[in-house]
């Protein structure tokens, strides 16, 4: 009860919205404390052998520690969840493995207990999106460096509250988006840092996915709740992750404007009511919301959010190049202009090339991500998760620990992806009115030029 | 000369601009003059024999006159083009089958003596854009029906020009839009009538097409210099057009708000540059743009447009309804909450089937639209003409004038499919600001009750 306390108070400190006169909307940025650094490529001392603690063992929870348990250079350390049968079962598939790890349950804020577990390194957070950022403030005020699950923040209230407490503690945030290592985004993105597409000036993502068959696995409906309370893009990482890589957001280039637009809620209130067969008022989400983003650069990126309606699974993956073009749904393309010394003639800009099928398995064969080496393919295809995905996340994550390393994703880039979903909000209630996107680095995302990993 | 001359004097009509306290921007609606009745489900006297005049013999035009000459219940009167060989040319081809036709040429206002040709009934209008709207309204104030090619209009002026002549002189005016009869387009309406889909919420559509191959083939280099002279989707009606009917536009529901966002431009000038040799500074057009638009009843439409960049042709149609969805690129697609008794159990609300490949051609063959009878099916195909569409549009076209019908596409639907162009470009120049869709009914939107056909 205390955390909904809690909650509340944030709730309650609500950004200061002006109007410039161009008619864009301007949301608060805080300014940076005296002596406090950014985390711009922030390295943290090696941890050879990271104790992981896991909080929130329900649906994704329970399935990481699993996975965690074959990454190499990590253990679990300690287990927690509200319900104590949870973190059993978790203790429990460790002793069967050999392995032992301390467990925390029995109340909200048993979490508390993990985050000052000395054998902790990192806090691995799994809970319900409305306890990712009390849980994560707690663990890095704590010492200890954490990766959240997606959405990790829904508020630009805890985008800040994560960034300042990061840049304080020095501690990691990284947001755990598994998209970003999805063997197509990632080779992807290997041919678009090789220049393989020319320029990306056009990208799209998703998160289109019928819940209806989902909604009651939710602990106390909370999904459905959240859909209901809240209007805007309330799931935008998994789209948006892998194209802000690509587009080297944060890294030369920025976000700068926002605008959202969504349908009335038509199907929502109909699971609302079949739920608890009373009609259905003030559902706040609509069925679809679309947003569009523009850079600095020139660029733009399109989102889209639909779990309402039964349509084919689709996180719409595109990048649009000035030379060539890749897309994932409903099926793996890539458009390249054709290749050979001929092709300098201007008249022939126009010729072109569709890949498909074993083409063009062929052609992404020639653009190994150096991240994905045939080793990690093949054992994060055994371990599984989502294909193997979340295993080569969690194994970068632990690697790059382990050595001392920028993480793949920063504290900037979780707020980037997150803020997403207050900013749509304030650009729906406004008539579709055009948001400026807060830059989060305050001032240095010009400092690297292009996305890269460590190694 | 003369008619540049009245262009430039339309260009500075602007039309005045308003800001209401919602950050709206409005258009200025010029009310209707008194006695002027609004054109919704006019129906001209049967025209038994319909004698055409095709003016603008190009690439659409010839191959308009040879489609035409298929189509009972008309024949092609008259032909006209500013270029003498290419009304020789038509003349030729009519004359091998035993057709005869006027001739007009030589001048750019060769036109106005077709119009005036007593043995024409319906301008049929295929010129470069810029002449559409001159053409149209001479015909028009001369008692001819016009059909106009797409995009029929690129200004607000130009479509308002179009509707008060319209709703004046009692003559239909129609836009060309042939993709409102492809196959799948005409089926997958068909289905959305029926309810397969619930309530249509949402839907999309593009003009995704890499035109590098066909600058060249522009008379003038007319097409590429208008890109590099106008911001904005300046080719919305192909994806627009079908999903509009989908949607029961001025027929239920009507346009709202219009938001656009589009890219720098990227490839624009050097495509500009190859031709010159000369640096190209001051390209207008950004290489992609994206509008979205809101309906009165909640629902969103969004639309892409690029022609610019080298990737698959798409018109991104697809349809987001409560019950189902229909896509069409990369590859076709409709998915259905799955069928059977069971289904209104509430627990089992997720339940859908993906139809593609000999399942969704079984599906569909389900659904007939009224149009496509199966004689006309196989005419059309053997016939041609972007593999039959333009001849199914053709055939209806003249069914309906033959009859004393109501046309498929009144002048409405050719002012709301083609406003997106100068709409987009006030967004787009003024942040991505919300600008509001005129009603170009005039309070008439909801008068009929669903897009249907005549017989």
């Amino acid at each position: 009860m205390k955390l909904r306390h809690t909650l509340c108070f944030l709730g309650t400190l609500v950004l200061l919205l002006s109007c410039s006169q161009s008619g864009i909307i301007r949301t608060q940025v805080p300014s940076r404390p005296a002596g406090q650094q950014d985390m711009i490529q922030f390295a943290a001392e090696p941890i050879p052998d990271v104790g992981i603690g896991v909080v929130g063992l329900g649906m994704r929870g329970g399935d990481a520690v699993e996975r965690l348990s074959f990454v190499p250079g990590c253990h679990v350390a300690a287990v927690c969840d509200v319900e104590s049968d949870r973190a059993q079962a978790s203790i429990k598939y460790l002793e069967g493995k050999g392995l032992k790890a301390n467990a925390y349950s029995g109340e909200e804020l048993s979490y508390r207990a993990l985050c000052e577990d000395p054998s902790v390194d990192l806090v691995y957070i799994c809970t319900d999106w409305m306890h990712h950022v009390p849980v994560a403030l707690y663990a890095m005020e704590h010492g200890k460096h954490v990766a959240i699950e997606v959405p990790s923040a829904e508020t630009l209230q805890a985008c800040w509250d994560l960034v300042d407490t990061s840049e304080r503690t020095r501690r990691h945030c990284m947001i755990l988006e598994n998209c970003c290592y999805d063997f197509f985004e990632l080779t992807a993105l290997a041919m678009a840092q090789a220049g393989a597409f020319g320029e990306i000036i056009h990208a799209e993502g998703a998160y289109l996915h019928n819940l209806d068959p989902y909604w009651k696995r939710y602990w106390n409906n909370w999904r459905l709740e959240f859909n209901k309370q809240h209007r805007g893009d309330l799931y935008p990482t998994h789209g948006f992750g892998p194209v802000c890589q690509a587009l080297n957001i944060h890294r030369g280039d920025r976000l700068l404007t926002l605008v959202a637009m969504d349908t009335d809620p038509f199907n929502g209130p109909k699971h609302e009511s079949a739920r608890t067969g009373e009609p259905c008022k003030d559902f706040a989400g609509g069925d679809v919301t679309t947003t569009m983003i523009r850079t600095a650069k020139g660029k733009t990126i399109l989102l889209e959010h639909d779990v309402m309606t039964p349509r084919p699974y689709s996180r719409m993956y595109q990048l649009v190049g000035t030379d060539g073009y890749a897309g994932k749904y409903p099926m793996q393309q890539i458009c390249l202009r054709e290749e050979g010394a001929e092709s300098v003639d201007y008249q022939n800009l126009g010729r072109e090339k569709i890949y498909t099928g074993d083409a063009l398995k062929e052609l992404m064969a020639r653009y190994p991500n150096p991240v994905l080496t045939p080793e990690l393919e093949a054992t994060a295809k055994e371990v599984g998760g989502h294909g193997g995905m979340d295993f080569i996340m969690d194994y970068r994550l632990i690697y790059c620990l382990n050595k001392g390393l920028p993480l793949d994703m920063d504290v900037y880039d979780l707020a980037e992806w997150c803020c997403v979903t207050e900013l749509s909000r304030i650009s729906l209630e406004h008539g579709c009115a055009p948001v400026e996107v807060p830059d989060f680095t305050r001032g240095a995302w010009n400092r690297v030029n292009g996305f890269s990993y460590a190694f």
